[in-house]
Parts: C-alpha cells; sequence; structure tokens
C-alpha cells in the first residue's frame, strides 16, 4: 500500500480510549478518523471526524464504514471474525489479522512463540478433562490457570497455590479451554512498544517497568531498574516477534525478567496502555507511530528524552485530579468517560523528570 | 471562575487550526470542545465534540452555542462585538475583552504600551487627511504605514521608502484610519508565548527567534541567537502587559531586538504561530497552556527540553509531505484543509534536536 494522501480516513474498530488517542495522533498527521463502536458516545468519538454507532453483526453498517475509510485497524481485540472477513474484502486491516488471532487465543500464542525460539513460561493444553491430571503432574500447583480466550487485566485466571484443592481451578473458570502456566517467580515486569511499518523497517521504544494492582496495570517506569542487556533482549526479541508476523502497526510485548533472564508473558496487537508513557518522553508516542505505519508512512523517532511515571487513574482515583492538576510536572491523560466506574480506567498521568540514565 | 470538571465543555469561536489544536489538547484533559464558526467544515470540527456553522449575527445560533458550553474562549481575533456582547450574558469570555479590544486596533495597542512603559517605536495617528503631512515630518519616510484595524500576516501595511511619492501611501490603504510608525532596524524578531492563570500566576515559554517570508512566519527557531539578558527582557515585559490585562490566557508577543534593546511591535491575545514549536519542545504546550488558563486549570510545565525549528507549511510546501516524513525527527502538524491555496496556512514542521544552550 502506497503511503495515505493527508485528508484520508482511518477507520478505527472499538471507540475507548486507545481509539480517541489513536485519533488525536491522526489528526497531527493530516489524517482524519472514523470510529465504529457498537455502544453510544464513545470516548473516541469526542476527537473523531466520523462515528458509526453500529454492532459488529450489522453487515450494513459494517459495508458503510469500510467504504467511507481508506484503511482499517482496532483498538479492541474481541472484534468478531465474521466483521473482519467481512471488511477485509473491501480495505486492507492492519494489524495483520494473523497476529490478532494468535494473539486473542493463549495456546496459540504461546505456542508460537515456542516455534519461534522465544522463551516463555511452561505451559500445558487443557482441553478435557483428561488433560487436567495430566497438566497438574507437568506444571505443578505452583501454576496458574488461564482460559485461552477472553482474559484481560487478571480476569479468567485462578492461581493453583491459592487453592485447598487445586482440581477445582478449572470448575471456577466454567471447564472452558485453558492453558495451565508454570508461575513465574519474577523480579520484575517490563514491556516493549514496538512498530513496524509497511516497509518491515522496525522501532522500539525503551523497555518500561510495570506494577500490577489488583490484576491492572498502576504504575510504568522510565527508565526499568534491570541491567541494560536485559533491556536489549527485549527489544530484540520484539523485534523477532514483529518480523515473524509481518506486522504492521504497535505490538505491546510483556516480559517477566527472571534470574535466569526474560520470559515471554503475552502481546497485544495494539496500541498499549504500558506506551502511553511515550505521549510526553518521545518526540513520536506511540499511537502516532500506529498511525504512521497503518497509513504507510516511515516511522518517527522514538527516542526517550526524560525519565517518567505513568499512573493509570483507575476508578475513582481520577476524583484526585485537581490535586494533580497542581503539579505542573505531571501531563494529564483523561479519557473523557461520563461514568466513574470501580476498576474503569479513566485516564492516566506522566509524571516527567530530567533523564538521569 | 472555579476549575471545571472533566467532561465540561469548552466554546471555541473559529474553527481553523488554532481551534483544531486547542480542541485537541483540552481532549487531553477530558475536556469537550464546540466550534462556532460560519464556513462549513472548518479543520477544528474534524477533533471537535460539536460543531455550530452559523454566522456570528446569528443570534439563535448564538443563545444555543453559549447555553451549551461552560465558557467561551475564540482562535479568530475578528468576531464582531455584536456576538461576544451577546454571548459575555450568560457565559465568561476568555481572554479577556479589553485585551482583544486593545490588540484589534493597532492605535490602542501602541497607545496601551507607551502608557505602560513598554518601548515601542514611535507612531503618530492617521485619521485625516490632516495629519498626513503632520505625521509624514514626524516618523519621516524610513517608516511603514500600518491600517489600524484587520491587518495581518503583512496586509494592510505599505512602506514609504518603497515609494516614488511617499503621500501616495494614504490612497494606497484607502485613507482608512492608520497609524504611521517608524521602521526600525532590527538584528532579529522574537517573540515571548506567555500564559496567565485565574488565579494571576504567570508562565512564559522561552523566546523563539522568527523569520518571515513574504510577510508571513517562515520559522520560529530555539534557542534564539540573542544574549540571555534580552531574552529575560522579553520575558519580563510579557508578564508585565498580561497583567496590565488582567489577562487569563495565552498571549503571544513580538519584539523587534535592536541595537538600543527590545520594541514590542505587537501581542495575539489567543495560541499564536511562532509558538507552535511548544508542541514538541515542552512537555506543556501553548495549547494546553491556554485550555488550562481559560478552564481555571492551574498551568503546567513549559520548560525547554530540546532544541526546535518549527517551519510553517505555506500553500503548496505542503506537497513535500512525503520527503519531510523520511526525516524520523520531524514532528509534522497538518490542519486537515481540504484545499491547497497560496499562502494559506497548511501545516508546520517541527524538527528536533538535542539541547544546546
Amino acid at each position: 500500500m502506497s503511503a495515505l494522501k493527508p485528508n484520508s480516513t482511518i477507520g478505527i474498530l472499538g471507540g475507548g480510549q486507545l481509539g480517541r488517542m489513536l485519533s488525536v495522533a491522526a489528526s497531527r498527521l493530516g489524517l482524519k478518523t472514523h470510529i465504529y463502536e457498537p455502544s453510544a458516545n464513545p470516548p473516541a468519538g469526542q476527537v473523531a471526524d466520523q462515528v458509526t454507532t453500529a454492532s459488529y453483526d450489522d453487515q450494513d453498517g459494517l459495508a458503510a464504514f469500510a467504504k467511507a475509510v481508506d484503511v482499517i485497524t482496532f483498538e479492541f481485540e474481541n472484534v468478531p471474525t465474521s466483521a473482519l472477513d467481512q471488511l477485509e474484502k473491501s480495505r486492507a486491516i492492519f494489524p495483520p489479522r494473523r497476529a490478532l488471532a494468535t494473539s486473542q487465543d493463549r495456546l496459540l500464542e504461546k505456542t508460537f512463540l515456542q516455534e519461534n525460539g522465544i522463551p516463555v513460561a511452561a505451559f500445558a493444553n487443557i482441553e478435557g478433562p483428561e488433560d487436567w491430571t495430566e497438566a497438574q503432574s507437568k506444571i505443578g500447583t505452583h501454576s496458574i490457570l488461564k482460559t485461552r480466550r477472553f482474559g484481560y487485566d487478571g480476569k479468567g485466571q485462578v492461581r493453583l497455590s491459592s487453592l485447598e484443592d487445586p482440581s477445582q481451578a478449572w470448575d471456577m473458570i466454567d471447564n472452558t479451554p485453558a492453558v495451565l502456566e508454570e508461575m513465574i517467580d519474577f523480579n520484575c515486569e517490563i514491556s516493549v512498544i514496538g512498530a513496524r511499518d509497511q516497509s518491515g523497517r522496525i522501532t522500539c521504544y525503551e523497555a518500561g517497568e510495570n506494577v500490577h494492582k489488583d490484576g491492572i496495570l498502576d504504575t510504568t517506569t522510565l527508565p526499568a531498574s534491570l541491567p541494560r542487556n536485559l533491556i536489549q533482549d527485549a527489544i530484540l526479541i520484539t523485534g523477532k516477534i514483529l518480523n515473524a508476523l509481518d506486522y504492521v502497526g504497535v505490538i505491546g510485548v510483556e516480559f517477566f525478567a527472571t534470574k535466569q533472564g526474560l520470559l515471554v508473558n503475552e502481546f497485544a496487537p495494539r496500541v498499549h496502555n504500558s506506551g502511553h508513557w511515550t505521549q510526553d518522553a518521545c518526540l513520536i508516542d506511540q499511537f502516532e507511530q500506529h498511525i504512521r505505519a497503518i497509513a504507510g508512512w516511515p516511522l518517527g523517532d522514538g527516542t526517550r528524552h526524560s525519565d517518567v511515571v505513568m499512573t493509570n487513574l483507575i476508578g475513582a482515583d481520577v476524583e484526585a485530579i485537581e490535586a494533580i492538576s497542581q503539579d505542573s510536572h505531571a501531563a494529564i491523560h483523561l479519557y473523557g468517560k461520563a461514568e466513574v466506574k470501580p476498576g474503569r480506567k479513566m485516564g492516566h498521568v506522566n509524571k516527567i523528570t530530567p533523564k538521569s540514565a
């Protein structure tokens, strides 16, 4: 695909905060966005040129959307396959379908990583009751059971070590297809935001250190408290994944840093919460990098110019915004969500300090 | 006025590129924008929550707009007084009307500056034929005649020294009320973008050095090639102007740097083209600073973290965008204007390099 001209339109499936920040990035490049979202008044709609409110099985809605845009991307990973099949007939979709399909299924994802020589935690596939006993004996109770699909923010996960009777675990996730994974004693979790353009050129942001709270990302800190060689390794592995998937766009790759080195936990085929720090500590942020890649433009410079701590504002956290705004070095990003709910991502803050290392 | 809560709405009079970039900045703070603009499909409409397409003498349109927003600002200085009178009855307007009225009239502006002890070039008021001879004899032919109102980008100006018969000058501007100004032999032109919040706190960005081409700003460069004491002086004068006007919001002040020191050329009561560099070289840019001020929020940090050259893309300049995008350190900002016209501002580029001084 040749580079989209200014005033072209990017179609985005999903209208949450990621779509909102993608729309803002697109506007800088003179590109319009058109949001497709089933629920009314999506956060992205406030800054997008067009919004279609329609379900993912509305064939007329999808057809009109495809006709109105020049290229399609997604900020929401659980778009039904049938919708993507229809859209793909008339418009290019980036990142590629294969990356989406792989990341949506934890078994496919771990198998893909393993086949590409990328280190992952030991895992066992659980499709039926006959797999459960074998998996337990192979992986042990220092392990975590995860549904293959639709898990996010710690949902669909059970720690076997926390149960009196580990054989209950599979019942707790309704006996759905799952993966039993060795529990990793990691020093810290890091993630790398990588990007690959349509000519196959790759650029990665520096690895950030993530801390979760109640299963949801709480902070990402740069620089990470890790040896430089591990940070380099994380970038090399991210590049390997991008090439293996013939990827176009931005990817978020999560790693466990262990005594034995890095293990990949998972990847997300989209802009990623752990990359929000790039908005205020880099010239070109992850959102613009994604838009550049899918629009067929060259990637921009993502060198980190400042130290930064990104803190998510979850639920009622956002009520402290007046106090937060008193700190002149805190860059505030709110998502325009009308209602505060527990566990809901309402915004984030990038606290910036001069670069130390 | 107390601080606007997230999800409040900022009303913006004018839908050009300044309104567009103000809308993007507002979205970061979780604020919506509503654009009021007489012409259809304004650039700002692509990233605003609401757009009203109506003329400035449409009283119903103005009334509905005022009702739909929480505070009003403008990106366009020539909004008719009658429209502002009507809007002001129901909503606060920032920056204050007095700043707008002063800057709209070159005579009021120069008189205001002079009365506040701020150095300006020698000038004479021309209201009728009887003033012309006296002004010419006082200021001389090394001078420039400027209409009192509606001048921008070099329009409404005549250099007397370029005419065989200087007495033609006033005819060339249709004998409209004007100011004859001493032509200044300046070393360079600089500008300061300043901001003042609702508690009277002031912050200024570092002075940038401006170069014009065909009467239109071409580049702004930071750092400016000026002694530090003059850069400090420019900031102090900007602060004086902000206080004298009891200002709220962002102002752009243009200076001539001469052998004898600084002279103020003019100020604009809004975000300013010569402040576009702040988007990529500061944590909080001029657009967000303006939104913070008018929304009753505290100002953010505007320290410059990088060297930068901002270059305007005027008319057909924008056709080079594919070549420009190859430079990964060039941050691109396009305005979403459908049609390229000579002299039209289509976008700008901030070329970033590590901070030298």
